[in-house]
């Protein structure tokens, strides 16, 4: 089969051109390219010629690019937003998993067994509600599974999640959290999440419950968060993303042993096109044989 | 139905009586049962009435009831080393995933956002080799590959593995490690394991290799893993058995920023009815349904 010229712009980063390359493509000029990949911003975005079916954009958001006029419908469009949504949904598993374990007492208590092997628990059987279930609650529901929990999506609309054992509405919060073990949040941030995680949804889960947020940082009131941790009403709390970010170096959340917090790197900015590379490779593959590509761009769609 | 009567002794334990009752059972007297509920040790091992079909022992190794002659052809007998390989593997992906998301660092380095975003890995299109794929390795493969990843198991016969992509034999291990990004021990500690992680296979290893131990502390020679570390041979290391346990408190790896190490939890001892409830629930089920049980003991098998 001849390979499918596909140019990489505006650079021709190392990591995508081997992704390419694995993917049976050869990197070629634009002028001859039947696909591209772009990894440059909005206003640099190029003349098309018309030899190119398939554009595939490095973001998750394409706000730049549709505000820019380059987004037109004689072409497929790709962006990443699903690459990004396995990226923070296995992040988000790191960050459970690790308060279940109790890795991060075993990495400043050492060898504190009498506290550590009391402390841990298993996912196996336990029911992790995640909150806002779009690409990465879908993302993360057969990573739940594959660990034997039980996955509850809540979504405004109760629309089905692939992937969900049980799907509840916004509206049934109320009832969810004392049938929740472990919350996720993935929701976007709105006035009607926010804060959703307060006293009242905190009094209301399990003292072995661990909240995790992966999403934004106003989404959970820091100020009941932190008095439901002294005061035991939950077993912890893992946030990528904090109110502000970061938080103060005297913030009280710090100083607690049963908080985890990274520095919003479930999608890490450096690194980004080796991570992605698999991703473009896959989507070729799909282009070579004509199959549907993942994150398809619908034209005209308000982003 | 009728529920099925359970006997639950020497003691009985609120979770497995609720487990037995959460599938369909009833708590009784030994000699009205139809199944016996054993978290007692061998010695005190109680005379059995020829009611009762089956008998659940809530320890992996059955060595001990095996010695004592209690364990008979005239039912059927369970262990529970399916419910300790699960809970194994899910620490061994708490461990990996720590490591690879660099959760241990954040813990320790509040915010330091530079140095994470830049060491954050993601587990999507890596190859995890499980080394001595037992029952551990049949249920970690499914979590691997559910967060994306290529599992090669290796096993001393090279028969094939539950959920691996690929099987290799030990005796082609000197190849396996250089299409390797992460590994994961899990086998026993047998005089060809001994030090099988030594200055040869590190150096083999990728320099963004984790390597997790949740099998048995000499499977790792720990001098030539502690220069491997500090070379920048592999990017981390992390042990929930060491050699010996504990580790001196002096340690040289208690030092390093890429070490983490867990006080041997994989199945914790306390809390162990609770953990094991789900599983005595599920045989139960079985039990009633005439399904073939979890983890039968084979009588004669030599344990």
């Amino acid at each position: 089969m001849t390979p499918i010229p596909v140019a990489v712009e505006p650079e021709r980063d190392e990591h995508l051109v081997a992704a390419v390359e694995s993917a049976g493509g050869r990197v070629a000029p634009l002028d001859e390219a039947r696909a591209l990949v772009w990894i440059g911003s909005a206003d640099e975005f190029p003349e098309l010629p018309d030899t190119v079916e398939w554009v595939a954009l490095k973001t998750a958001g394409i706000e730049g690019f549709v505000a820019a006029g380059v987004i037109d419908d004689r072409r497929k469009w790709t962006n990443a937003s699903g690459f990004y949504a396995e990226n923070v949904a296995e992040h988000a598993l790191a960050l459970l998993l690790a308060g279940v374990r109790q890795i991060n007492t075993a990495v400043v208590r050492h060898w504190d067994k009498d506290r550590i092997d009391t402390a841990v628990r298993s996912l196996r059987g336990s029911t992790v509600t995640i909150v806002g279930a779009g690409g990465i609650g879908a993302s993360l529901g057969p990573r739940l599974r594959a660990c034997g929990a039980r996955v509850v999506a809540v979504n405004r609309s109760g629309r089905d999640v692939p992937g969900a054992d049980l799907v509840r509405r916004s509206s049934e919060l109320g009832e969810v959290w004392a049938a929740t073990d472990h919350v996720v949040l993935a929701a976007p941030d709105t006035p009607e999440t926010r804060h959703m995680i307060n006293a009242e949804s905190l009094g209301a889960l399990p003292d072995h419950a661990w909240v995790v947020n992966v999403a934004r940082g106003p989404l959970v009131d820091e100020a009941a968060l932190y008095r439901a941790l002294v005061d035991g009403e939950i077993a912890g709390a893992a946030l990528d993303v904090t109110d502000p970010e970061p938080p103060a170096q005297d913030h009280p959340l710090w100083s607690l042993p049963n908080v985890i917090i990274t520095p919003h790197v479930a999608n890490p900015s450096s690194g980004l096109t080796r991570e992605l590379a698999p991703w473009v490779a896959e989507n070729l593959r799909r282009f070579a044989a004509g199959d549907e590509l993942l994150s398809l761009v619908e034209p005209g769609r308000d982003y």
